[in-house]
């Protein structure tokens, strides 16, 4: 327990003043601070230092309200859209489906409040045609299926819906297989009652890659097939974890919704959300109310800075997907070799790997086994890594093994060890080297304590 | 009609490269731009340069994620305790009390969900002490005080609450006499089912100074006096445009929250509400539901960049507040003084003059009297001033004057050619020179056309 009331040992020092941080075209650059490697960029990204730049210009030269109509509202404007336009084609839409968020939180509440009205607009309609208990069959709340996997953003709404009566919620498990969601199980949970399947595209802790194309398929199948007084099922991906990573296609996977989280794509703290036409194909209903903005989806004076910098963050997307798939992909496995190579195939536990299912090319959630390797004993003791041992909102909550990965099937003493290691843009193979030796050196020196 | 098809004249020109902006230390500096003279710091302001300079820096030097248990994650929850309790100081608050929120909007909005889940909470216990009839003498839904001069992001949630069934919503019209909310009207619109009233600070358009702090005295007497089982009477003031201008404090206004915007006040766009001890002595029910950040009264990753931003507005605020305030009434009245004598005192009206009402200081809503003189034709033919006629997000509301200067009793033909002229830090007296040689060029110009 003394992890959990000691302070980490890396607090003490004070290692990072300003962060020599270079990526875009020199992917191999060795990252962030002289004696520290970053290797969490599942919790969050640095900046690019081109997306910086264009916020500070935009602090500078586009302050005028968007809303007002001379040159300085006209020029943000402009930028927005340009940023409207770059962030729909990073997802295969068009400007007009993107609605600017202060992040992924608000963009998965946004959805799940939406379904709501979205069930309750259903029902009104309906009562007029037909005998309004048939459609309750299954009782009058609406709906919402996820999986047992879900950020908090999406888990915790969803809780708190069921607590206060105001929504049905089935938590779909993962296969403890495939760690994925499986088709079969979403399909089996929908009710008459229905109205959201909300599902992530990748896991945060084990980048596990949800089927969420073979979901929304047969769920739109299902949508064709339902009685008219039933709500159509609104189909929702939170993408955070997958944008800037794989190539996310909205129409490719057949969603209505699409999470947006600039912070995971070396973007700003603000996001978007995807949808699919709003308002006409797909409805949404707005959370706030006041001037106007984001077509009153989403009013709010516009962020134009930020929004200018997730344009960019996009469109480094846009222009360089491949490369940084190629390169995640090469780090990743190098790493994955090394650990093996140190540690062994007995001692090394790949929390990811499941027959059949893909994995973000970033992420490496593995366990070094043994007795007084805990995660969080082996990072706090670690001199170069800093990686975490699950989502970073979850990391005040002690020695528990992270509840994703046994719901994974992970056992629990193999889940206790986990580290959640995800390498960057700028990870080099000389990181993962420093890296290796550090869990080596690490692991040397808890077994020795034991 | 022809301001409303055709793009005002400066849109034409390119005029607006690079911002030269400076304030802080200098405020005579001539502001914005070569040949145009921005006077319309109510809709928004510039971002101070060295509030532009910290956001830069934290994006670079902080760009961890603020729950991470590293030295990252720990410098990025310095930075915002750090602002956390400059911003709250601004307020005459505490640390604790601020709320970071992705606006005023936003910020608006979570206190009327808060007074309506306040009232369910309180109706719910109440209904073990008593009939819940007799707390339901007034009908059994939750009653929302505002006045009828609010911005769009208190008004438009109040009426959306009243049409979808969530609330009754009394609008106090303010007194023609003084443009003020009377204190009397506000207590005489109390019901045994209030649980919000909500008046802004000083109004956007008007500069005009409500008397808050004589309305909370008055209702925190009617919460006394009250029947144990209605609910308290919340008190929340929108403070967006009086922060920055006047002395706010909380305490002394007598307030339960107060919502602060950044970009009103040469901050960034986002904002914070302050609660006065939010989840003890005040409630706070979030919008939304995640990562537990901002103690789950606004969770999602903390936009550290942002929010060093806004505390660095605030400590501007509080080291230079008495300079701000001091300069802009010398400039504001600079202004009054040269469009009366220019225009003569038959030709100019100023709508924000009523009989012992305070005004903001760097507000002046003006009409210059005449055919053909409307508010929007004048400033589409100005060819150095940029002001507004009413709030940016009304700026599509063609040539209807503003039903905010109608509530106060402005006649119709005087509201229609109204001008709101909002200085800022860097107005200078040779800038109002322009500012008034310009209006007088235009006055004429348009005469001649009549």
């Amino acid at each position: 327990m003394a992890e959990k009331t000691d302070p980490p040992v890396i607090l003490g020092h004070n290692l990072w003043g300003t962060l020599t941080h270079h990526c875009g075209s020199d992917l191999h650059h060795v990252a962030d601070g002289p004696d520290r490697i970053y290797m969490d960029y599942n919790a969050t990204t640095p900046v690019d230092p081109e997306v910086a730049r264009v916020i500070t210009d935009a602090l500078t030269d586009a302050w005028g309200n968007p809303s007002s109509n001379y040159l300085p509202g006209l020029k943000a404007r402009d930028i927005i859209y340009h940023s409207r336009d770059t962030i729909a084609r990073m997802v295969g839409g068009k400007a007009a489906d993107i609605i600017f968020t202060s992040g992924g939180t608000e963009a998965n509440n946004l959805v799940f409040h939406t379904a709501l009205e979205h069930f309750r607009k259903s029902k009104t309609s309906a009562q007029g045609d037909m005998n309004s208990k048939q459609l309750n069959g299954s009782g009058s709340l609406p709906h919402i299926i996820i999986s047992d996997v879900e950020h908090d953003s999406i888990s915790l709404t969803a809780k708190h819906l069921l607590k206060e009566g105001k929504a049905d919620v089935t938590s779909v498990p993962v296969s403890k297989v495939t760690a994925r969601v499986e088709v079969e199980d979403v399909i089996a949970a929908i009710r008459p009652t229905t109205c959201l399947v909300s599902i992530m595209l990748a896991n945060n802790e084990t980048g596990i890659i949800m089927p969420i194309k073979d979901i929304c398929q047969r769920v739109r199948e299902v949508n064709k097939q339902r009685a008219a007084s039933a709500p159509r099922i609104l189909l929702h991906t939170d993408a955070a974890q997958a944008i800037g990573k794989i190539r996310v296609d909205a129409h490719e996977l057949g969603v209505d919704y699409i999470t947006i989280v600039g912070h995971k794509f070396y973007g700003p703290r603000i996001g978007a959300l995807f949808v699919n036409d709003p308002g006409t194909k797909t409805p949404v209903y707005p959370l706030f109310f006041g001037g106007g903005q984001e077509r009153n989806f989403r009013p709010g004076t516009e962020n134009t800075a930020m929004i200018a910098g997730l344009g960019k963050a996009a469109e480094l997307v846009n222009l360089n997907l491949a490369a940084y798939e190629a390169h995640f992909l090469d780090i990743r496995c190098y790493l994955e070799q090394k650990l093996l190579a140190v540690f062994g195939r007995d001692k090394v536990h790949f929390n990811s790997h499941f027959p059949g299912s893909d994995i973000l090319p970033n992420t490496c959630n593995v366990s070094i086994l043994g007795r007084g390797l805990q995660g969080r004993r082996v990072l706090s003791t670690c001199r170069r890594l800093l990686a975490s041992v699950g989502a970073a909102c979850h990391s005040d909550r002690g020695d528990q093994p992270s509840h994703i990965l046994l719901s994974c099937g992970i056992p629990y003493h193999v889940a206790t060890n986990a580290l959640r290691i995800s390498v960057g843009r700028c990870t080099s193979r000389e990181d993962v080297d420093i890296v290796v030796e550090d869990l080596r050196d690490t692991v040397e020196q808890l077994e020795r304590m034991n």
